[in-house]
């Protein structure tokens, strides 16, 4: 097994934010040369989400709606009051997930005509990371 | 590392409905001929998932019970009216996630006792594939 | 690709309860003797999770309070009545996922600066399992 491993840094302007990080991720097959294997594509941190899903901007929108109903922030939470400490946005993170993988096969990503690899910002205004690690042949 | 691939393909007759790739798992192990690795399961769809749980028909109706309430259609959602578009439906999706990693030692699944690979259709009537990647020696 | 298998086992005295299994994964790596790859770390039971996040007790207590009101244990569930079958359970581990993968490259964790893996015992007061799968080179 080869790997090859690169970070993306991405700026929310106004979170709740999405970035559809798909052409990065043919981007860094490319790069590595592999033509089998998977990419970790893994948030470094615990206020944004990694996901495939269809990149559709009334889906989005509806995505944020049910997140906020779901995981409301709340007065009475222990973590908060502090910069980024924001419990509920923790739990919308665990929830939607911080780390998805994609597959790829003759150097072609694996994703269904609908899904898109998407990075989910939920709270934060300043530079989030994120491990793009391609393991394959 | 080898990679051995393969596609999965379920047709759902009644969604939501929960099929059990175990066998199929164990079976892509077989085939794939090594003996220590793990295998991505991982939906091609939106608005399925794949989850490790207890196969067990209460569990799984009660399942249908609590994604129904959490994510329930809502009329005011953005993405809907079309076919297959239905925003809580990819929500319940994403809540399960849409892909699993199962292990396996000694040409063996190291699943627990009470733990199947359960593939998930929570909306569609038309095939549904899912991709399955062996990965190791 | 080189593959080194262990096992962790942990006893719970009160769930819920979360243990930081980071020095776990760190000590892997060593044993492994790899500089490079990635660590399954999977539970092998239904009503536990596996997470990354900031390890601080009152991020922890909110996330307990979260889960019982998102995924209560209700008398009309099927799922019930036997020794650890609590269908509320399983659906708070399902929201969670009950695996993570952490990648490590240079022989380092690549973990953000406020992530930990976390092993979240939901139910049982029994010992639970946890295989942690290092694949590298």
């Amino acid at each position: 097994m080869k790997i090859y491993n690169e970070h993306i840094t991405i700026q929310s302007q106004k979170p709740p934010e999405v970035f559809n990080l798909t052409a990065q991720a043919k981007a860094a097959v490319e790069k590595s040369g592999f033509r089998d294997g998977i990419i970790l594509v893994s948030s470094l941190h615990s206020n944004s989400a990694v996901i495939f899903n269809d990149n559709e901007p009334g889906l989005l929108e509806d995505l944020d709606t049910w997140l906020v109903q779901i995981a409301p922030i709340r007065d009475d939470f222990k973590h908060k009051d502090c910069f980024e400490s924001n419990a509920a946005i923790h739990f919308q993170s665990l929830l939607l997930n911080h780390q998805a993988i994609v597959a790829f096969t003759e150097a072609h990503l694996d994703l269904g005509p609908w899904q898109s690899v998407l990075f989910v910002e939920l709270d934060g205004l300043r530079p989030k990371r994120i491990l793009v690690k391609v393991m394959g042949e």
